[in-house]
C-alpha cells in the first residue's frame, strides 16, 4: 500500500499561473504581482479581471467588464424568496449564500459558458450576500446601485448609504487581498468539481461550502472578539494571559502555510493603517493587544513565532468599514469567488479529471446473513 | 519545485473503512461485502446503514432506520417552488438537484449534526428528483407514500403508481451498487468539503456539482442511445464500424480504474437478467449490441482489453425499470449519497484539512501601471 497522506501537503495538484503562496519566504503572489504592488492599489474589477486574463484591464476594458457585472447583479423573485426563507430560520449567511449561489443556475443563458457563469457568479455574490442579511435584520433587500462599482455597491445594498470613499478603497483592498491563494481547501474544491467538466456555479457553489468550515474561511470573527472582551488597554495582559494558561488558542495568530510572516496582514495593516483616522481610539486599542499577545505568545510559546494572521486584520479592516461579524465570511466568499472563476477557467483549459486513491482498511470477506440471524 | 500531478492519481488521501476498488483484479469491496455478496441481496436502506454503521441492522434497528428516513421525505414549498422555477427554465436536473439539496439546511434543526443532516439528505434526494421530474413533465409532485420503502416510494414519487416488486429489487441492486466507490471525484470532494469541518449539506451539494461532469457520473444516458440508434440486430456491425472508423469512442465501455473486468458491469448484467422476462426482445438487442462493440473493440483496439463498463448496464437496468435518460445521474447521486454522508462522516472523525499544493507557472515581479499608461 501506497503511504497515505490525508491533508495532501505538498502534494501538488495543479499549475497555476493566478497566485503564488511562498510560506517560507512570506511571499504572496496574485496574478503575477507582489500582493503589496497590487492590492492596495487596483479596484476589484481590476484584480478580477487580472486573474482571468493575465494582464490588467485598459481604461475601455474595464469600463466594459464594470458594465457586465452590473448587468448580471440583480437576482430573481425566487432567489430572494429562499433567502427570505433561510433568514426567518436564522441560517449562518454562509449557507444562504450556498444556497443562493447554487440557484444562479436559473439566471445564466448557457449554463456550460464558463464566461458568463462566472460573470454572475462575481456580480451576484454581493447582493445574495447583502439581501440575506437584510433580511436576517428583518429588513428588505436594496436593489443595486447602477452608478456604483462592485465593492461599493456592496456596501450600498448593505447599508442603503453611499459609502465613504476610504469604506470603498479598504474593502477594495480586503477583498483583492483575498481574491486568491493556491489551493486552499475552497480553490481546490471548485476545481475538483470542474475536473469532471461539471460547471462553474457547480464549482463555485461547493466551493462556498468548503470556505464556510471554521477551518477555513469560517473564523475571522473570533479575532476581533477577543479585543472586544478585553475592552480596554489593562485588561489586555491579564485576558490573554488566562486563556493562555487554559491553553487557548489565540485566535488570528498563526498560520498553517506562512511559517515567518503572513503578508496579508501586512497589507491590511496598511490598509488598516490608511483607514482609521489617527489617534482612533479603537484601533489604538487593537494595536495594544496585538502587541501584548505577540509578547505572550513569545513567552508561552518561544521559538514557534507566532505571527498575527490575515484574520486578525481582516477583522480590524471590515469591523473598521462597518461590517459586522456575521458578514466577515460571506465578504471573504465575495473576494475569493474572483479567483474561484479563474482557477475553475484554468482548470476547464489545462486540467483532467482529479480522482486520487485511498487505502482500505475494512474488512474483505464478509458473508450475507439473512435479518433473522443477525 | 515538486513533479506535478494534476489527476492526483495514485495519491492516498484518505484511509477508509468503507469501499475498495482494486482495478487491477476487478473487485469492488463494499463495507467489508464483495459486491456481489451485497447488493443483489440488500435493500438500499440496509447498504446505507451498513456504510454509516460497518455492520448490518437487525431488524428492530432496520425499522427505526426506515422510519426516520420516511419522517424526512417531505420538501417544503419552499424547495418546491425552486425546483418549479428550474424546471420553467429546463434545467439540467442535476442543476435542479444541486439547487434543492443546498436548500436543505432548511429542513435541519443543527447543520452540524452529522447524523440529522445525512438523514435529511439521503431521505430528501429521491424527493427533489421526483419532484422536478414532475415539475419539468408539466406535472404536479406526488407526495412520498408512507408505506413505501425508500427505493420503491423513489420509483412511486416519479410515477405516481406502486413499483413492480422486480422494479423495485433492480432499482435497489443499482443503487447499491452505486453507493460507494472509493475516492471518485465527488466523494472526494464531499470530503475537502468537510475537512475545513463545514458541514454535511454543504460537503453533499458540492458532490452534485462534481457527479454532474460528464467525466463522472454525467454521463450514463448515451450507452444507451447507442442502442436506440442502432434499433435492431442487423445495423449493430456497420454503426459501430462507422464510430470507431470515425475515431469516436463507444460510450459504455472502457474504464480508467478497472483494466480487467468492471464488477459493477457484472452485477448489473446479473440484476439485468434476473428483471429482465426471458425472450425479451429489447434485452436481447443489448446483448446482441453488446457483443458486437466488444468484438470490434478489439479488431480497433488490440490488446486494449475495453471492457463493458457499469454505464452500460445502467443504462439497460434503469431504462428497464422505466427511468428516462434525464433521471440516470440524479439517480445515480440518489444511490451515491450512500456513500458521500458516510464518507464524509469518516473524514470529520479522523481526516484533517485537505490542502495540496500547486506550482507556479506565472510572472512574479510585475509592475503596476496606471490605467492611462496601459
Amino acid at each position: 500500500m501506497q503511504p497515505v497522506n490525508t491533508g495532501l501537503e505538498g502534494v501538488v495538484a495543479a499549475e497555476t499561473r493566478l497566485s503564488h503562496v511562498d510560506g517560507l519566504a512570506g511571499e504572496l503572489i496574485i496574478g503575477g504581482f507582489p500582493l503589496e504592488e497590487l492590492v492596495l492599489n487596483a479596484s476589484f474589477e481590476e484584480v478580477t479581471y487580472l486573474l482571468w486574463h493575465d494582464r490588467l484591464p485598459t481604461n475601455r476594458e474595464l469600463d466594459t467588464f464594470k458594465a457586465q457585472l452590473k448587468s448580471h447583479r440583480a437576482l430573481p423573485d425566487i432567489i430572494l424568496n429562499v433567502l427570505q426563507a433561510a433568514a426567518a430560520k436564522q441560517l449562518p449567511t454562509m449557507d444562504a449564500l450556498r444556497m443562493g449561489a447554487s440557484a444562479l443556475s436559473l439566471l445564466v443563458d448557457d449554463i456550460n459558458d464558463p464566461e458568463e457563469t462566472a460573470l454572475t457568479a462575481v456580480a451576484a455574490f454581493p447582493s445574495i450576500v447583502a439581501a440575506y442579511h437584510r433580511y436576517a435584520q428583518g429588513q428588505n433587500p436594496i436593489a443595486p446601485h447602477p452608478d456604483l462599482d462592485h465593492a461599493a455597491n456592496y456596501l450600498y445594498m448593505i447599508t442603503g448609504q453611499e459609502p465613504e470613499p476610504e469604506q470603498t478603497r479598504a474593502l477594495q483592498t480586503y477583498l483583492n487581498t483575498v481574491s486568491d491563494h493556491g489551493l486552499n481547501a475552497s480553490t481546490f474544491t471548485a476545481r475538483v468539481i470542474i475536473s469532471t467538466q461539471s460547471d462553474m456555479i457547480s464549482a463555485i457553489t461547493g466551493a462556498i461550502g468548503a470556505l464556510k468550515g471554521p477551518l477555513h474561511g469560517g473564523a475571522p470573527g473570533p479575532a476581533l472578539d477577543m479585543v472586544f472582551e478585553i475592552g480596554k488597554p489593562e485588561n489586555a495582559e491579564p485576558v490573554i494571559r488566562e486563556m493562555l494558561e487554559r491553553g487557548d488558542r489565540l485566535m488570528g495568530f498563526g498560520h498553517r502555510v506562512y511559517k515567518v510572516r503572513d503578508p496579508r496582514a501586512d497589507v491590511l495593516k496598511t490598509a488598516a493603517e490608511r483607514f482609521f483616522p489617527e489617534g482612533d481610539e479603537f484601533y489604538a486599542l487593537v494595536q495594544y493587544v496585538e502587541q501584548v499577545a505577540l509578547d505572550l505568545l513569545e513567552e508561552y510559546k518561544p521559538g514557534r513565532r507566532l505571527q498575527t494572521n490575515v484574520e486578525f486584520y481582516t477583522a480590524l479592516v471590515l469591523h473598521g468599514i462597518g461590517l459586522p461579524t456575521d458578514l466577515f465570511s460571506p465578504t471573504f466568499a465575495v473576494g475569493r469567488v474572483g479567483g474561484w472563476t479563474a482557477h475553475a477557467r484554468e482548470q476547464l483549459a489545462h486540467g483532467r479529471l482529479i480522482r486520487p486513491a485511498s487505502n482500505y482498511t475494512g474488512e474483505r470477506e464478509r458473508k450475507w446473513v439473512a435479518i433473522e440471524q443477525r
